[in-house]
C-alpha cells in the first residue's frame, strides 16, 4: 500500500505541474478519489479545470466533493459558462458537504451558486444555513432512511431496497413515529440477522434514545460520538423530530480543526481556519500581531518594575545577571500548568468543580519544582555574586515557579467561569504575566536580603 | 437529551458517594453504560466493586470495556477471590480493549491475567502484544468475518447469519483468497440491496485496496481512515493476509491522544499517558521538572551574555528597563511560529519539501511583525531613555522578532530531517533560544550605537 501508492500520488502531482493531460487517465485509474482531490487542491483553478476536463465523469462527484471548500467555489467559478457542469457538481453533493461549501462563502457567491441548486435542493441548504455556525444542524446530512415501528423486518427491509440506494448510509436506520419523532435505532445489520416476520419496534432498545438538538454545538456532537462509541448521532428538532444525522467522519474532522485552534490559541494566536501552507502572509500577519503587540505593552509594566528597584540594580548590578533566568523559569512553569489545564478541559477530563483539588496538587508539584530549581541555580548564584546574591536567587526561584504555576492553573479555570475559552490563556500571556510578578519577587528579595535600594 | 440526562449522571455520582448501594439499580437503569463507566473510573477500587455488585450482570461487559485500564486492573484485582468473575470480564472484552489493558500492566500483572484466559484468547492476546507499541497491530480488533469471492450473495448473507452474531461489526465484510489474502471489502448495505444469485465478486471494487501493515504506527492507521472517509481500516501482513481491522471509534481515541502528547510538548513537559486528574503529583512533578531544570543552564548563557555587556549596562542603566520587552518578544514570536509549524506537520499539512517557500514566508511575516512592534516600543524608548536609547531598542526588536521566528520555524523542521519529534520543540525550548540570542543582539546594537561598554 505505502510505497508504491505514495509514488503513484507523486506521479500525479508531476503530470499535473508538467500539464501532460494527456497521461492524467492512466494515473487516474490508479488511484482513489481522495488521493486525486488531495493533489488536485493544491493546484491553481485553471489546472484543476483542465484535469476535471480529462477525468473520467462518474468520478466528478466523489473528487469534488473531497477538493475543500475553496477549490470547489474556484473550479465551478471557471466553470460558470457551462451551468450544466456547475449544476451537476453542485447536486452530486452531500447536503453536508454542500453546507460547508456554501458557509465559507460570500452572500453573493451563495446566491450565485444557490440558483444551481433544485427547488428541493435550496429549500434544504438555505433550512441548514439558517442553524448557528458551528452548529450540529450544519453539520447533518439530511439523507437517511426511517422506518415504522409497527412494521415487519421484511417491509423494512423491502424499504430500505427502495430507498438505500440513493442514501449514502444505511447502516443505521431511525426508527420514527407518525410524527416523524425520533424512537430508536435500529442497526442494518440486527435487521439482517433477524427473522423476517418480527416487528420492528421489537429490536429498537428501551434505554434512553442518544440524540444531539440542531443548535447546539458541533463540538458536542463530537464528544457524544466519541463518548457512546457510536459512527451517527441523530439530530433532532425541540419536539424530537428526526432533522439529520451527524457521522463520525465528519465529526473527525471537527475534532482535528478544534484541536488546531486551541493550539494556535495557546501559541498565542488567533484560531485559522486555513492551513499554514495555504495561508498568504497577510493573514498569518493579522493572526499573530495582536497577541505580540498586546504583551509589548504588558511587558511595559515588567519594566517600570525594574525601573522602580534601579537604586537595588546599581548597588548590586551581579543581580541583572540572573533576571532573564528568573524571569524565564516563573513564566515556563506556568505557561507549563496553563497548557496541562487548557488541554484537560479541551478533553473533558477535568471540570470546573475539580478546581480545588487540583489546586492543592498544582501547589505540591510547583513547590517540589522550585526547591529542584533552586538547588539547581544556588551553585551558579554562589560562583557568580557570592553566598547572598546565591540566597537571593534560590529563594525568589522557588516563589516565581510557585506563583508562575498558580497562575498559569487558575487563569484558564477563571476564563472558563466567565464563559470564555480557556485555551484564550496562552502561553506568552502567562509567561508576560508571570515575567512582571517575577521581576516584582525578585528585586523585592533582593532589596529586603541585601539591605539596598528603594525598597 | 442534554440537562435531564446530565442530572442522572450527577446523581448516580452521588449515589456512589453516598454508598447508598440499594439506590443504584434504579439510576442504571436511566443511563448508558458508558456513562456509568465515567461516573464509576472516578471511584476507589472498593467502591467500584460494590458498584458491580449491584449491577445487573448483563451490563458487566458493557460497563467494564469503557472503564479505562486502571480501574479495569483495579477492578480484576479486587475481584481475585472470585476467579471466575475475573474470566468472565476479561473474556468479554474485546481483543483490541483487552490488548489496551495488557500492554498498560507490568509484566507479572500481565501474567497473572493471561491465566484467566481461555488458551485461544490468551494465543492472540500473545500474538498481539508482540507488535510494535504503538502500531496498527496493537490496535486492531481480531473479530470480522471474511467471505469467498466465488460465493453467491445468499451464501455470504447466511454465512453472516451465522457468523455475525458473535462479531461486533459487520457492516463491512472482508473478500479473501485461499490464502486469506484480502482481495477487497464489501459492505453489508450492497449484499442486502444487490440480486441474491449474483457472485460475491461482482461487488468488489477494482481500485486498490486501502489497507495497512500491523507494524506500521498507529497514527498512520488513524490518518488513512480520516483521508480514505472510512469506518474500518483492514490490517495485513506483509503477504496480505488479512490480520485485523483498526475500527474509526479506536482512531478517534488515537487522534485524541496524539494530540494531547503534542500538546504536552509543545507546552514543554514530557508526554503523559494518564489524564491530570487522575496522574500523582509525583508523576507530574517528574515530567515537567525536566524540560525546567534543562532551561535553567540554557538561561546561563544569557545571564553570561549580559555578564559579558557589564560596561554598558552600567553606564545606560536605562538599558535594562527594556530587557524583558526585547527578551520576551523574540521569545514570543517564536514560539508562535514554532506552534504554528509543529501543528502543520503533525495534521500533515505541511511536509519537509515545503520548507523552502515557507521560509521565504516566514521571513516576510516576521519583518512586518518585527516592524509594527518596533513602532510601538518607539515611543516608551524615547519617553524613558531619550532618541538613542529609542533607536536601540526599536532595531533590536525588529531583529529580535525576526531571529525569533525563524528559529520557532527551522527547529521544528530540522528535528523531524534528524527522525525526532518536531513537537520536542517546545515553546519554553523557543523562547529560551530566543532570549539568549535577543540578549547579545540587543546589547550588540547598544555597544556600538552608544558607543560605550566593553563589545
Amino acid at each position: 500500500m505505502t510505497t508504491e501508492h505514495d509514488q503513484d500520488v507523486e506521479l500525479l502531482r508531476e503530470l499535473v505541474q508538467r500539464e501532460a493531460w494527456d497521461e492524467l487517465p492512466e494515473q487516474f485509474d490508479k488511484l482513489h478519489v481522495q488521493d486525486i482531490s488531495e493533489v488536485l487542491s493544491g493546484f491553481d483553478p485553471v489546472q484543476v479545470k483542465a484535469a476535471f476536463d480529462v477525468l473520467p465523469r462518474e468520478l466528478w462527484p466523489g473528487v469534488f466533493a473531497y477538493l475543500g471548500p475553496e477549490s470547489q467555489y474556484a473550479l465551478l467559478q471557471s466553470l460558470e459558462e457551462d451551468a450544466e457542469e456547475g449544476r451537476f457538481l453542485l447536486g452530486s453533493l452531500l447536503p453536508d458537504d454542500r453546507t460547508a461549501l456554501l458557509e465559507s462563502l460570500s452572500e453573493e457567491a451563495v446566491e450565485r451558486l444557490l440558483r444551481l441548486l433544485s427547488p428541493e435542493d435550496m429549500k434544504q441548504a438555505l433550512k441548514q444555513l439558517g442553524y448557528p455556525e458551528n452548529s450540529a444542524g450544519r453539520l447533518m446530512t439530511t439523507e437517511f432512511v426511517t422506518i415504522r415501528p409497527e412494521w415487519t423486518l421484511q417491509r423494512a427491509l423491502d424499504h430500505v431496497r427502495t430507498r438505500g440506494e440513493s442514501e449514502d448510509t444505511i447502516n443505521t436506520l431511525y426508527v420514527t413515529d407518525n410524527r416523524g419523532r425520533l424512537m430508536g435505532t435500529v442497526g442494518l445489520k440486527r435487521l439482517v440477522l433477524n427473522p423476517k416476520d418480527e416487528p420492528v419496534e421489537n429490536l429498537v432498545s428501551d434505554s434512553a434514545i442518544v440524540s444531539i438538538t440542531a443548535s447546539e454545538d458541533r463540538a458536542e456532537a463530537a464528544r457524544m460520538i466519541q463518548h457512546y462509541d457510536i459512527t451517527a448521532l441523530p439530530v433532532v428538532d425541540k419536539t424530537g423530530v428526526l432533522l439529520g444525522v451527524v457521522t463520525v467522519d465528519d465529526v473527525m474532522d471537527v475534532v482535528e480543526q478544534e484541536n488546531t485552534e486551541d493550539f494556535h490559541k495557546i501559541g498565542g494566536m488567533g484560531a485559522m481556519q486555513l492551513s499554514l501552507r495555504e495561508a498568504r502572509p497577510s493573514l498569518l500577519y493579522r493572526k499573530r500581531v495582536g497577541w505580540l503587540v498586546l504583551l509589548v505593552f504588558m511587558n511595559i509594566f515588567g519594566g517600570a518594575g525594574i525601573a522602580y528597584f534601579e537604586e537595588t540594580i546599581e548597588a548590586v548590578i551581579a543581580l541583572v545577571f540572573f533576571l532573564p533566568l528568573i524571569v524565564d523559569s516563573g513564566g515556563n512553569a506556568g505557561s507549563q500548568s496553563a497548557t496541562l489545564m487548557v488541554r484537560a478541559l479541551a478533553t473533558g477530563d477535568v471540570r470546573m468543580k475539580d478546581w480545588l483539588r487540583l489546586w492543592g496538587k498544582e501547589l505540591a508539584v510547583a513547590t517540589g519544582l522550585g526547591v529542584t530549581m533552586a538547588v539547581a541555580v544556588w551553585g551558579i548564584g554562589l560562583w557568580r555574586g557570592g553566598a547572598e546574591v546565591a540566597m537571593v536567587v534560590s529563594l525568589a526561584m522557588v516563589m516565581v515557579v510557585i506563583v508562575g504555576s498558580m497562575i498559569g492553573m487558575l487563569l484558564p479555570f477563571l476564563l472558563t467561569r466567565m464563559n470564555l475559552d480557556p485555551a484564550t490563556a496562552s502561553a506568552p500571556l502567562i509567561t508576560s504575566i508571570a515575567d512582571i510578578c517575577g521581576i516584582l519577587i525578585y528585586f523585592s528579595i533582593a532589596t529586603v536580603l541585601l539591605g539596598v535600594g528603594s525598597g
